[in-house]
C-alpha cells in the first residue's frame, strides 16, 4: 500500500524542530508492506493544507497528517479539515473527558486553550489519545482515508502502535510482501564496497535491489525485495542475505542486523558475560550516553568517567600529572592510563578511552582540530590508536564516540 | 525571496535516515529574508523527481535539492537534471581533480566509481564541493535557479556556508526584511502561557506574529516580524521582545534568545567564573554529552561521572553502600550523596545529580518507571527533588538531563 505524509507546521520550515515523525512512522509501517511515497512539510496555513492534501490524493489514497494540532492560535489544521471533508466544530464530550484525564495526570488545571482540543469535525471518527491532549482524527472520502495525528513524536508513535496501524491494515489489507535485510560493513568507503560488490549487484533478481546507506564510521547495505509470494521472497532474501554476508571481509563485518555500533557491541558483551567501562575526554559523555540509551544497558556498562579536567583525568582515573605535563592530555600515554585507570576503578573486563581536540579551538599545528588518541583496555592489555576526523565539533565527538564502540567491539571479536 | 526544498533519498522515505539538511539550511537562509515554502521528500526516482521539481517550480523560482548524488547505482539525480534542464552528462577536469584530491586526502585510493562524480551536466554551472567527492550543481532557465547540493549534511552545511548563499543572496536580492525574537520559558505550560498572552497577542501590529514551539521542558516562543522597513522593524521587534520578557514571571524566563538549557548554563557559569560537575546514572551522560557539546564547555566543566552500577556510586563518588541497601539507589539520599559526591572529588563550584528509573524494566509501583530523584549540590548545601516523566526510555532520559541542567540554571539565578 502506497500513502503519503504531510507534516505541518511553521516550526519545521523555519528549521526549529526536525520532523522525526515521518521516519517513525515510515519504519513502523514498512513491516505491513506499506510503502510511503513522500513527505511534504508545509506550512500552518490553510492554503498550504488545502494544496498538500489534494496534492497527495492525485498519488495515494491513504494521507497521514502530523502536527498543527496544538491548542494555540497558530494551529488551523482542524478547521481546514472541515473545508475539506465538510462537517464542522463541535465539542466532543469524550475528548473532553480525555483530555481533562490527561491534563489531571500532569498535575495540572484545564485551561480554555486545552479545553478547545475537545473540538472536532463532525466529519471524522475520533481516535482518543491516550497520552495526550490532541485527538487523532480519521477522516474517509470516496475510499481515500486521512488520518490527522498531533506532532509531538511521542504522541504520534504511541498511538501509532496502539491504534492507527491496526486500523489502516484492517481497511487496507496488502497483496505484495515488502522485506528487507541489512548488512552492516566498517572500515570500508561505499565506493569501495560497491566495486566489491558490482557483479553481485547486477546479478540480483528484478524483486531485489540493493541500497547503500553511509552512516559515521559504517556503511549500511540494504536489500529491497517486494513479491506477491511472501513464502518464496523469504526464502529468496534469506539466500540473498546469505550471499552479501558472504562477500564481506569478515573484520569489516559489523552486523548482519540494522543496528547500532552501540547495540551490536552491547549485545556481544552480554552474549559473552562481559562488562564495559568508559573513560572519556573529548567524546564528554557520548559514549556512556549512546550505551545507556539502550534497554538493559546495566546488564553490561557498570559507568564511565568524562575527565574533562586534567585534575579530573588524575583524581577520577589515576593519570600521571607527569605524563600529562610531557607528552600532553591528548597523547598516546595519558589516553593509555585513562583506559587501564577505567579499568581497575569499576572493575570492568573492557574499557574505551578517548582524548582529542574536538574543536573549534585548541588546535596545533602537530595537534590539529580534529586530532583524537583512543585506547581500549583489557586483562590481556591496552592497545592505543590515534585518528584524526574532519568537520565540525558536533561531527569529530560523534565520530570519536562511534569508533571507540567498534574498536571496543573489533577487540572482543579478534 | 520564497524558496523550495527536494529531499532525495529511498533511505529518507524508508525511515533510516531523517533529513536534517532541510532544517539546517532554513535557518541559514532565514537571517537574509528567505522562507522556506515546502520541503518535498521524495524517492530517487526520476519520476519522482521530475515531478518534484515541477511542481516546486509552480510556487516558487528557486529549488534546492539535497541528496541523490552518490556514487552508487541507486543515485539518478543527475542523468534526470539533465532530462529536466537538457544537456549530456561529460567528464569535468577540475571536478575529478577535486575528487582526487579529497579522496587523497582521506588516505583512500580514487576508484572507478568514485571518479563517476566527476561527469556532470554540461548545462550546470559546477560549484566545486571542497569538503566531499559530489559536486554542486547550479541550473538556471527562464529566470528560475535550481541548486543541486549532496545529502551528506556536513557537506551541504560548508558548502552553504562557503558557496551557496552568497551566489543565491546575490542572484536575488531581498526586499523585505524578516527578523524575529525568541523567548524562552521553562516551568509553564504552552496553554498556561497563552492564556497569560492573550490580550498581547491580539494587540501585535499586522507585520508582527507569535508562535509557541513547545521543546522537552521549555517552551521556545517566537515573534516573527516581516516589514519592508529593516530599521523600522528592527526598533519594532526590540519593543515587542522587550514587552514579552516583561510579561513572563521571572522565575520562568529561561533565556531571551533560542538557547538550549545548556547553553544557558553554560553562559551563566562562565559569566560568574563558576565551574559545573555532574554525576549521573538514569541520564548515562547525556547531561555531561549535552555541555561538551558546546564549544568552550572546558571553560566551566570540570567532568561527571556516570556512575550506572551500585559500586561504581560508591567507588567513584562515596556513596554509602548501607545507604542504596536501605533506600535503594533511586532515593534522596542517594542522590544527595552523589551530588556531593562529585562537587567534591571534581572541585566544582555547583553539581547536579541524577537517579532514576528510565525504563522500560526495572519499575515498581512505589517507583514506577519514569521516576527520577534529581540534587544539585554547592558548598551551601545539597537540594533534592523528585520528577516522574512519562514516556518511553529516550524520553524519560531527555526530560531529566534538561530538567536537571535547568535545576543547575535555578539554583544559580536564585
Amino acid at each position: 500500500m502506497k500513502y503519503a505524509i504531510i507534516a505541518i507546521g511553521d516550526e519545521l520550515l523555519a528549521g526549529q524542530v526536525t520532523d522525526t515523525n515521518s521516519g517513525s512512522i515510515a519504519r513502523m509501517l514498512e513491516p505491513h508492506g506499506w510503502e510511503l511515497q513522500h513527505v511534504s512539510v508545509i506550512s500552518d496555513s490553510p492554503e498550504a493544507i488545502v494544496a498538500a492534501v489534494n496534492l497527495a490524493f492525485c498519488d495515494v489514497d491513504v494521507v497521514l497528517t502530523t502536527g498543527g494540532l496544538g491548542p494555540t492560535k497558530d494551529d488551523l489544521t482542524k478547521q481546514t479539515l472541515c473545508r475539506i471533508f465538510g462537517g464542522e466544530l463541535y465539542e466532543n464530550a469524550e475528548v473532553l473527558a480525555n483530555v481533562e484525564r490527561v491534563v489531571g495526570a500532569r498535575g495540572l488545571k484545564l485551561n480554555r486553550l486545552t479545553a478547545a482540543q475537545a473540538m472536532v469535525p463532525t466529519s471524522c471518527t475520533v481516535i482518543q489519545n491516550e497520552v495526550g491532549t490532541a485527538p487523532l482524527m480519521w477522516f474517509e472520502r470516496d475510499g481515500k482515508v486521512l488520518v490527522a495525528m498531533p506532532g509531538v513524536p511521542f504522541e504520534t508513535k504511541t498511538m501509532m502502535r496502539r491504534a492507527v496501524i491496526g486500523r489502516l491494515v484492517g481497511r487496507f489489507p496488502s497483496a505484495d510482501s515488502l522485506q528487507r535485510r541489512v548488512v552492516m560493513v566498517h572500515g570500508m568507503s561505499e565506493s569501495a564496497i560497491a566495486e566489491m560488490l558490482v557483479e553481485w549487484e547486477d546479478s540480483l533478481p528484478s524483486y531485489a535491489h540493493l541500497a547503500y546507506l553511509p552512516k559515521p564510521g559504517v556503511v549500511c547495505l540494504r536489500i529491497d525485495g517486494r513479491h506477491t509470494d511472501a513464502a518464496f521472497l523469504g526464502a529468496e532474501m534469506e539466500r540473498l542475505h546469505g550471499e552479501l554476508i558472504a562477500l564481506i571481509p569478515s573484520g569489516n563485518l559489523m552486523a548482519a542486523t540494522d543496528v547500532t555500533p552501540e547495540k551490536a557491541l552491547l549485545d556481544c558483551l552480554v552474549d559473552r558475560g562481559l562488562t564495559f567501562a568508559s573513560a572519556e575526554s573529548c567524546t564528554g559523555g557520548m559514549i556512556a550516553s549512546r550505551i545507556t540509551s539502550l534497554p538493559g544497558a546495566s546488564r553490561a556498562f557498570c559507568g564511565g568517567v568524562v575527565a574533562y579536567a586534567n585534575e579530573a583525568k588524575t583524581a577520577m582515573l589515576g593519570v600521571d600529572p607527569a605524563m600529562i605535563a610531557t607528552h600532553g592530555a591528548v597523547s598516546r600515554q595519558v589516553v593509555e592510563q585513562m583506559a587501564a585507570g577505567a579499568l581497575k576503578r569499576f572493575g570492568a573486563d573492557i574499557a574505551v578511552a578517548t582524548s582529542g581536540i574536538a574543536g573549534p579551538d585548541g588546535g596545533t599545528t602537530e595537534k590539529p582540530v580534529g586530532t583524537v588518541w583512543m585506547a581500549v583496555a583489557t586483562a590481556e592489555g591496552t592497545e592505543a590508536s590515534v585518528y584524526r576526523f574532519p568537520g565540525s565539533r558536533d561531527r569529530v565527538i560523534d565520530r570519536a564516540a562511534t569508533v571507540a564502540l567498534l574498536s571496543a567491539l573489533t577487540r572482543l571479536q579478534n
